[in-house]
């Protein structure tokens, strides 16, 4: 749906909506004719829930097209992720916990070896250790030297560092300096044909020409690290915020700082929470009062369905269950049950699958399903439908939508 | 799906794709509450396939739009039929095996009669014979002369031709000089107001015209096929290939020139077929190392189908189905089951109605359809869902798209 329309459709509500978000949650049979892990798994708590909901299973980006974590929140939160896309750069940034302005841009930075001649023998500098990432950033940080922007360099983990410029007119849809193979040299960075500010994104460029060649000499003595790679560098895309959009003051409860991020972008407010998933849903009974908008972001689905064990996946769907009542105790107005993407142990990796999902509200039309599974889903009231489609049926149940015309 | 972004997705594979087309398969119940011709054929192979496979019905066009063969094609092939329009003329000329290269300027001719007025009095010259026509069009090729371009007239069936301009600075988008009423005289041809070169239109609609003149003098002593009319006139749409759009190395194999034809449109290769469905297995068999794609048609469900032939219809699906097992044997990673359109026997010619397709592999996702049909595929996992879609959906199940963003 058309943001714009949305917007001129929100009205005031006091209704909350309540997004619980398992990661990677639509999966596959084990074995031909077999059960996936969602369909395996227990989960009293959330057929009963589906069978007061209405339900469907989710396409986040396009059929067939596999979605990486960034569109895949895009499209939950109704942003098509076709038209709000993310750099590498950016979405690396958020994952370190970086607040990013309108006009930063950011970038993925690899530590790498070259030889004398200038010639990348490694790309990720034999996988230096964090400690080592965390030392040659600071010196990069105290040395390097660029005429009129501020940067900043923080250490991602192993060889991998986000390199931040702010300023003043600089501009994004860079290419890159990795030349994604050994032998030859770090390529010149250069505005891609896209971006949409040639000469913004020329001065970039230079800056970040510069950044390398100066990280060049100052790491000249290492044994490894040597020399930088760079890609990804982009600003970070114009979003208009929850706020803008739904009128909702939204608020995020996720362990990963990527989640967090991602939730930062569209403006919400990330809350803090323990690591455990108790936490969480301790976050959401403390902030209750606060916000209409709960993303509820659960990671470990994703992480045994990469991998590839379909078993502790479906442990975790179990125990991500357990706590349904707990936000049932809260009397949401709107509860979401979804997923970013589909992660089925099988292939040990996000897919194109749709993601089982329900819309709870006491408006709902709830259709019947009495298990909430990816078949089952299939054959709910929403069928197989855009997973940007969400966001509107939330605030349509939560009765934040007015009438369209007259 | 956008196909720039499916061709970024693209990565290589040694999978194979298998697209079995029963052209017009979809169809209607005989009388109200009856089966359709497929629900009643005994089509145990079929069924099996299904049940290991994610079913839907698909939509060539558009809801309520009956496609013909082109559109229908399109769509199968992951070309959206409303952006990528396939001229009359094209198509006539791809139905006799003609290759047109993109230069080319291809219409549908007719030989007509016209009164001593100059007015059309038969639209179609009384149907002359297919050898007759043979003779005039040999007749036009000899005597007409068109100044710096070479032409092509070849005969199709009875009153029918195809007129091809080759040369360079020419232009499509054409008006057609057919009045499609009697007792007026054929119309001037001029460029349509969407023609993208208007010059170079109206160069060659100024050959066409000339054509059209000298062929009205040669024709002058025919007792009825004296004059000709023209439409449907315009060059080959620009289409990216399967190569360059999915990375495959794609094959057709077809009996009727016109499926071949649309089939080198997309860049495939038409392989050497008998005539007889199992002839066309034998060539999916022979070529089977040779190729990633394999489009394989068949004709006569259509073909009962326009006869308002039900029980033929019904005999030509079991038919197919006892060749399914043939295709299986050859282990594809990806087999996709489908029509270009329905042809309902009721109706006696292509309709509108969502076409029963399958879409199987290790990875699909099996929805647990247990019978191929209209009915019960309209409720599998892919509900009813665009044509255009089955592409991007079997690329995906063949592990040939990696993840979109990071």
């Amino acid at each position: 749906m058309d943001l714009d329309l949305i917007r001129k459709l929100t009205v005031p509500s006091e209704s909350k909506i309540v997004f619980l978000v398992m990661d990677g949650l639509g999966g596959l049979p084990r074995e031909p004719g077999g059960l996936t892990e969602l369909e395996t798994a227990r989960t009293p708590n959330l057929d009963a829930l589906a069978s007061r909901s209405v339900c469907g299973c989710t396409v986040p980006v396009g059929p067939g097209i596999t979605p990486g974590s960034g569109p895949g929140h895009l499209a939950l939160f109704g942003y098509d992720p076709l038209h709000f896309v993310i750099g590498r750069g950016v979405l690396e940034a958020v994952g370190i916990d970086l607040d990013l302005g309108p006009d930063d841009v950011a970038g993925r930075g690899n530590f790498c070896t070259i030889d004398n001649q200038g010639r990348v023998t490694d790309r990720r500098a034999g996988r230096i250790s964090t400690e080592t990432c965390v030392r040659l950033t600071g010196l990069l940080r105290d040395r390097v030297r660029l005429p009129g922007v501020e940067f900043l360099v923080e250490p991602v983990k192993e060889h991998r560092f986000v390199l931040v410029l702010r300023g003043k007119g600089l501009g994004g849809e860079l290419s890159e300096s990795d030349p994604q193979q050994l032998g030859v040299a770090p390529l010149d960075i250069h505005p891609l044909s896209s971006a949409p500010d040639r000469a913004a994104s020329q001065r970039t460029a230079d800056l970040v020409n510069e950044f390398s060649a100066q990280a060049r000499r100052i790491l000249s003595g290492e044994p490894a690290a040597n020399a930088v790679l760079l890609r990804g560098l982009d600003r970070r895309p114009s979003i208009p915020t929850m706020a803008e959009v739904y009128g909702l003051r939204s608020a995020a409860i996720a362990v990963y700082p990527m989640y967090r991020g991602l939730a930062k972008l569209v403006g919400m407010t990330a809350l803090p929470s323990g690591t455990k998933l108790a936490d969480e849903f301790d976050a959401l009974e403390k902030y209750w009062k606060d916000y209409d908008f709960f993303y509820l972001h659960f990671k470990y689905t994703d992480s045994r369905g990469e991998d590839g064990d379909f078993d502790a996946k479906v442990a975790m769907v179990e125990e991500f269950d357990q706590f349904v009542p707990r936000v049932m105790n809260l009397k949401p107005d709107v509860v979401v049950v979804t997923g970013d993407h589909s992660t089925p142990s099988l292939l040990k990796g996000h897919s194109w699958h749709p993601v089982p999902s329900l819309v709870y509200s006491p408006y709902c039309r709830c259709d019947g399903t009495a298990k909430f599974g990816e078949r089952t889903c299939a054959r709910g009231a929403l069928g197989t439908f855009p997973a940007v489609d969400l966001m509107p049926l939330a605030m349509a149940n939560a009765l934040r939508l007015t009438k369209f015309g007259a």
